[in-house]
């Protein structure tokens, strides 16, 4: 008598025990010094602390005269006092001018000011005959001057390792002088999908074959997360075919990813084949979508089986792969997705307790409430539900679904 | 007699004026096809109409057996009913296989099922004997059955032109068996900071000198925002040397951005430039920080120079260099930020009514709330409020300020 009853996963590993021991296994990668230019989105390696002063000096913060500010109290349009102007100090230069009570230096926003001068009266609230200058305005000491250290002082832990670097941390290490930075090396990552149905685009569609998307879509998020995909192919499921290119690309691959054959059909060779050649580190969690996933370990090398449906294979991404290549980049923020507070739109009953649900939803903008709608849809491969939604609500296995108007926290798909 | 008085802008232009005007002279850019794996970031040019259905045929979304879905009724563990096997469809096979009532087909996820199926029951549901099937649940009819064209249906509109390509649309649009995309050309930039006191990063600093951050924060953004850096130089305040700048790589720009040389000092000399060789569509807008801001053009190469001092650089291009390329890309969403919804932690009294006023803040997570704490600070040089904020706060012209506790928007710095 032939029994093949088959169970599915006898159990499923809750989500933060499955990272807690896939994180224990991971090696933050190496360290490369690379010209500023080519730092947007890479991680600091190093904590910055500041070598200068920033402003290096005393600078004006206006285009005016730089003054003693007592020498304008009580000025105004109808009663203006009067100072010498006595020289000038151009933007750039390194100037040795003083000022004594009375007197006035012309400058530029970003000129020096002098050690002697307190405050600089902007050019609109003056006006000058010959060289006598008349203030129209009263002046509090410090006015208009952007003091040497104001902004960053000397010794100041600036960025700490472990940052993403944009745009504005790139200016704040140029305006301390770096020319180079110290980032993590982008961990090297191998993409393969599995299934006998799959063909590629741009080949002709025939009966019972479909388009394999996975590939490129789980190429693109490791270039949104920071990894280097060194290539993404489609494999036959044929378990020698497997095995071959799993051992050959182990060797140049932080990071291997699979689609497919990780659930319990009668192809499913996956979890077979990491037992064999590695370890199987979990398989399935206590999620939904995506609870086929398996997490194993060849060498050093890690490897994520997801589920070949489009939507499990996404969110397993988000959930487990990303803060994995994350975790290699030593990044402060393990998950880098933003959130939002959001309103629900109506009641969302789940049925799946004891599982974490991740629900998509699209978040629309009424007056200055956001509103989360759950996208209506039938299962995991609905590709069309990832670009019709915004986000995902994660309702966790303790909770009985969600409250139409209740307030929830949806994390943003990465962009 | 001289008279030196400046009176600053004669008029500062709202920001919506400002921007329609500049859209007006805005030519979208060509149109490339590119491959799928190169698409990430890039801006869709075309609408995209599904030309098949997806699936493309009816699918068995788990493994299991494809039946009709009535040999199932009444079926329990205690009470079960019973199918005979009379085969298998295999994952990307194409079987003119059918069943008869109480006949069962042996699928896989993925593989197609039969037009004479109407369900199929999981594999964990059932036992086999020999050949003969127990279903130990009853099906609705449709049960784990994903219809041809249940996510698209041929002649859907999937995509719209000016759509962010980001990995679920790479997903949707190759499963779909596009290979290729058709984007648009990202225009070619050129960015120059002007100030006698820049030198840069590497090089060591002199009195009265400070390192040109904003070439490189400014390149970063343009990359960002889908614009590609031709070159990035600082030039020293020579009107000539400017002009000459100017005129040269006019030629192969579609976009060139000046920091610095706007405002109006003795040494600001690009209004002088601009209006020689080019147009001045406008010069001072009512933002603050920002207002010295200059849009200007020449022949078709549109001309932006933004104020010198970082956080006034890097908040101009936010509102409008950045949506600029969009344009130019002809991005559905002009302005990409992400919006959140926070409460604002304590009054900001704004003085400069009548213009529009752009507050930094950083955004803390408080239970499912978030808090916007306004970060404190001195002027627009302060290049470490925006490392130390997440976001902005528009106070608009007729805004007296926000109160504590009440509810504003976010937008977030891009990412």
């Amino acid at each position: 008598m032939e029994k093949l009853r088959k169970i599915g996963f006898s159990k499923l590993t809750r989500l933060d025990n499955a990272l807690e021991k896939l994180f224990s296994k991971i090696q933050v990668s190496l360290v490369e010094e690379i010209n500023i230019k080519d730092a947007l989105n890479r991680v600091l390696a190093d904590d910055i602390i500041s070598e200068m002063d920033i402003p290096p000096f005393d600078r004006s913060a206006m285009d005016g005269y730089a003054i003693k500010a007592e020498d304008s109290f009580g000025s105004s349009p109808k009663n203006p006092q009067k100072v010498k102007l006595i020289g000038t100090i151009e933007i750039g230069e390194s100037s040795k001018l003083e000022i004594n009570k009375g007197e006035a230096i012309r400058v530029s926003t970003g000129a020096p000011v002098p050690k002697s001068s307190d405050a600089v009266i902007k050019i609109e609230d003056t006006e000058i005959e010959n060289n006598l200058i008349n203030l129209y305005t009263s002046l509090v000491p410090g006015k208009n001057v952007s003091r040497k250290g104001e902004d960053i002082q000397k010794g100041t832990l600036v960025l700490s390792k472990g940052t993403d670097l944009k745009a504005e941390h790139i200016a704040i290490l140029t305006s301390l002088g770096f020319n180079n930075a110290k980032v993590r090396i982008k961990p090297k990552i191998s993409i393969f999908s599995s299934g006998d149905e799959l063909i590629e685009p741009g080949d002709i569609l025939k009966p019972g074959k479909i388009y394999n998307s996975n590939t490129p879509m789980i190429s693109a998020l490791v270039n949104l997360y920071g990894g280097l995909v060194l290539r993404g192919e489609s494999i036959k499921d044929n378990k020698d075919a497997i095995k071959k290119r799993l051992l050959e690309t182990e060797k140049d691959s932080d990071v291997i990813i699979f689609t497919g054959g990780t659930s319990v059909g009668t192809k499913d060779y996956l979890p077979e084949i990491i037992n064999e050649s590695g370890i199987i580190l979990t398989h399935g969690i206590a999620m939904r979508p995506g609870s086929p996933i398996l997490l194993g370990l060849l060498n050093n090398t890690l490897i994520f089986c997801l589920p070949g449906t489009p939507v499990a294979a996404y969110v397993s991404f988000l959930k487990i792969v990303g803060p994995a290549i994350r975790k290699i980049l030593e990044c402060s923020i393990l998950d880098p997705r933003i959130e939002v507070n959001a309103i629900i739109s109506k009641d969302v009953p789940v049925s799946g307790l004891g599982i974490m649900y991740y629900l998509r939803v699209k978040v629309e903008k009424e007056e200055n409430n956001f509103i989360a709608k759950p996208i209506k849809l039938k299962g995991s491969g609905v590709i069309s539900s990832l670009t019709s939604s915004d986000g995902i609500i994660e309702i966790s296995p303790n909770q009985e679904g969600l409250k139409k108007g209740e307030r929830v926290i949806v994390k943003l798909f990465p962009k």
